[in-house]
């Protein structure tokens, strides 16, 4: 599937923390940043989510600030 | 100001278009990969956002979803 | 590729406006009800959005209000 | 009350899940499709959501992505 | 209709600014503060918004952040 | 930091509950009016929010709606 989403960041997941019905899930980027992600802790199983995976941090651009 | 945002990202402006009621700000984040925020064109005045300048892109965890 | 996004409705493109930055996607989904998408111009120009199009509306679930 | 939000789907509780904090309501749509709400317990007691019952699902168009 | 949305503020109109595709909504809270919506011109237009309307802006929790 | 963000509304801490993942903070606005966040528990956390506190909820334009 292609997506509309305009970011679509590589990444690899360091670390899933799963809740009652959210999970936190932890990405490094490529370019050695980390970027977190709160979903549901259903999407995170389906995806069955593990450290060491690559996945796609999917932001769409309208939930994008900028500060200076 | 210390923001409960867990995203804020490194990056420099390349490119600032502004609409009549929305601007699209396209950023290189310090690891290469692009990214790029619609926010309202007067924000983007407020900031004064020009090319070059180094700026935080600031995305709150639950509006990012994980693809693999 | 598989997304977090819990919510990935099938539809059809019925109609798509192009703004100066922003686009808006009216969409018919599979079971007769419209919704609409508000994306950036450029994205819906980089999926070439048309009439008729098969598309998904992908929506985060952290998004989605309930009313009664 | 007549809200912007562009989307206003029509949609039967099937199954509500509480969790400490936040709260997960899966949804029926009349055309079939299921859609997935994550909002704070407290809204999900206030509103009494219970399986069966009538709903509407309010989704803002700026937070609808189109995948193809 | 009662939503669960958390955040529902009581406001006046203060300006409405019509673009292509969005609209931006300037408000007064009761309070004497300032809040902006980006919504659709179709909604802002349906809802026949104008200054002096009295209104409600409604904000999901997930979608406030908290700065210090 | 200055940001894009163009609801920035000055508060106090009423209340946080902590879960798992998330947590809720409860704020009162300056004009008296109640707002709800929910964010992660880390950054609540680290944000060390306790009632009492002077804090600024900060909402990008593009998640508030207008109701009437």
């Amino acid at each position: 599937m292609e997506l509309s989403g305009r970011n679509q960041l590589k990444a690899t997941v360091k670390e899933v923390n799963l809740g009652g019905i959210m999970a936190e899930v932890t990405m490094e980027l490529d370019g050695g940043a980390e970027i977190v992600a709160a979903i549901t802790r259903r999407s995170a199983e389906r995806l069955d989510l593990k450290p060491g995976d690559s996945v796609i941090a999917v932001i769409k651009a309208t939930e994008v600030m900028v500060g200076r």
